[in-house]
């Protein structure tokens, strides 16, 4: 089962429920765009190429729910749903990427109105079936690099829960695993919202590779003490100069691993490049609601004050300098990054 | 109230039991010296300097238990006793420190059989008032080091709860406070027991100091976008070169500041130095139970998936060249750590 899918009998959007993860697999569905909103504003889906697709299914929902009777009415319909999925996370470059995608072949659209929307319901199933298609290729390029007997620390979730299919970083892990090279990996938890024991774990369970879960601040104890191989993690926006933005706390993981001489590789589509950015420092970071922080019990009781503050950035920026290698659909990516990022865009429009 | 003391009327010992806050204040008392090892393993009580008193008094209600009616029949009982709370937990040195100093007095010991007993609860009496002066010391010297409008990150707790009164580096920033000095903390959370979220902050709440909680892996945003002016913890064990063991978490910390030139300061008594040892790899690390990373409840569901497993490292050690200074009762020690720290022992047996 894909992560995300369209149900052609109901003509709905369903996707698993991340938020119920691992204690339920459950589907949620969504009829309308702002069900759509929701579910990203909400974290049911998260990771950034599941965003994406997510995002260009919602233009498809959008496009079904307009009560226009010709083209131009319907492209101001969906401008205005563009918009609005468009503000909904603002850290992830995959999701503008994605609408931009969708609003280059909504303009160039030659048909009639009839055939209109399910033209733009078809483009975004391509964006779907594409994302498989990448995750693969990754997967297979960053397998060369993970060994027999790697301990990997692994960071967020980046599996087929962050994409349509297969995962970026987890990709990796689990076409290595599948080569049948034997991995073990530590589960960084992932607060505040616990992407890594809740999603990676389940995954990996899944898959059968071996794993045990930490607490993000141990990663630095495991990695001083020689007992991991690799770092890997995802990414949500990566600037021209290859500083990456990802889940909060690939900072400080990047930077031990670099200060312990242990290889850190990132691993994404392309389309999370943002080439029109020179570098990390001008990512916008989303700030989340404090309650993702402040709501955790342990042994059934609240362990913050009542009436307690946090803060809540969901996203750190990591320098290229921490970044070994970087692993994308067209290989890996080895410094200079800003020369070798820009490589990658030379015959493309952006 | 401080955090543990001697009932004289009921003769026993009290303690805040730590496993309750937030949510309440409540005591845990021992009769016993089993009762004792029960609370420093289970986390009751916790802090360094505060085990160390809380062992002291251990050894004084394990005498009163002795049913030995002669001087070298307590002692053997006694050095029983001391070596079951010695090995309650390996990694913090004011445990044995606490425990050595008492076996010294009680082997210097000339009175009678009679007196005996009361002779060690009050030596235990002296360690933890002793505590709570070594505390103010260090306040004082740190709070010299903080100024007006300071944003400070903490982790683990460090306060009044971690020693018998006032605390470490909380310690110090409650005396800057005083001092009438604008201070706003950012409070690690300290995962996996939490004590920054769940003691920490009710601590700066019954002080009235400002501050926001933050997940472990936030720091080094926060680091890094120019936020914050310095980083305070205590130490459990600090090398006669001046690597720090200290909660977990506490590496990936100093190693984040230090990248981003913010100053780190580790505030201890000197009891908690350990001149016998060369350096910080040297220092046992004592690893947890699983259950601590892996009861973890987020809207009511568990965060890890059933059967899975977890490491629990309590422990990490920083490497001196993260600290850039160290505050004692004695003063503030700045680097070279292996000249300054074995001069504060010049004088001493140990």
């Amino acid at each position: 089962m894909r992560t995300i899918f369209w149900n052609n009998e109901k003509q709905q959007l369903e996707m698993i429920d991340q938020r119920r993860l691992p204690g339920m697999l459950a589907l949620y569905t969504c009829t309308t765009c702002e069900d759509v909103i929701v579910a990203i504003n909400a974290m049911v889906i998260r990771g950034a190429p599941a965003i994406g697709v997510c995002a260009a299914f919602g233009l498809a929902l959008a496009a079904q729910q307009s009560k226009s009777y010709e083209i131009n009415g319907l492209l101001t319909d969906l401008e205005k749903s563009r918009l609005a999925l468009y503000s909904t996370r603002p850290t992830a470059v995959n999701l503008a990427w994605a609408l931009n995608r969708m609003k280059v072949e909504i303009n160039n659209y030659q048909g009639t109105f009839e055939k209109m929307k399910s033209f733009i319901l078809g483009k975004a199933q391509e964006l779907a079936d594409l994302d498989v298609i990448l995750n693969k290729q990754m997967a297979r390029f960053g397998a060369d690099l993970i060994k027999d007997g790697d301990t990997i620390i692994h960071h967020c979730n980046t599996g087929a829960l962050a994409t349509v299919d297969w995962g970026t970083a987890l990709g990796v892990i689990r076409f290595a695993h599948e080569q049948g090279k034997n991995i073990h990996v530590l589960v960084d938890e992932t607060r505040p919202r616990l992407q890594g024991s809740r999603l990676t774990a389940w995954e990996l369970d899944q898959y059968g590779i071996s794993y045990e879960i930490i607490c993000d601040n141990m990663a630095g104890y495991f990695l001083k003490t020689g007992k991991v191989n690799k770092v890997l993690f995802g990414a949500d926006r990566v600037a021209a100069n290859g500083d990456v933005a990802n889940k909060i706390g690939t900072y400080m993981l990047a930077l031990a691993a670099h200060e312990n001489n242990i290889p850190v590789y990132s691993v994404f589509p392309t389309s999370t490049i943002d080439i029109t950015l020179e570098n990390g420092e001008l990512i916008t970071i989303e700030e989340r609601s404090q309650d993702e922080v402040l709501e955790i019990y342990i042994n059934g009781d609240k362990a913050t004050p009542e009436g307690a503050q946090a803060r809540n950035p969901a996203f750190d920026v990591t320098p290229n300098k921490y970044i070994s290698a970087m692993v994308t659909e067209k290989g890996v990516i080895y410094p200079p990054y800003d020369l070798n990022l820009s490589k990658l865009f030379e015959n493309q429009p952006h």
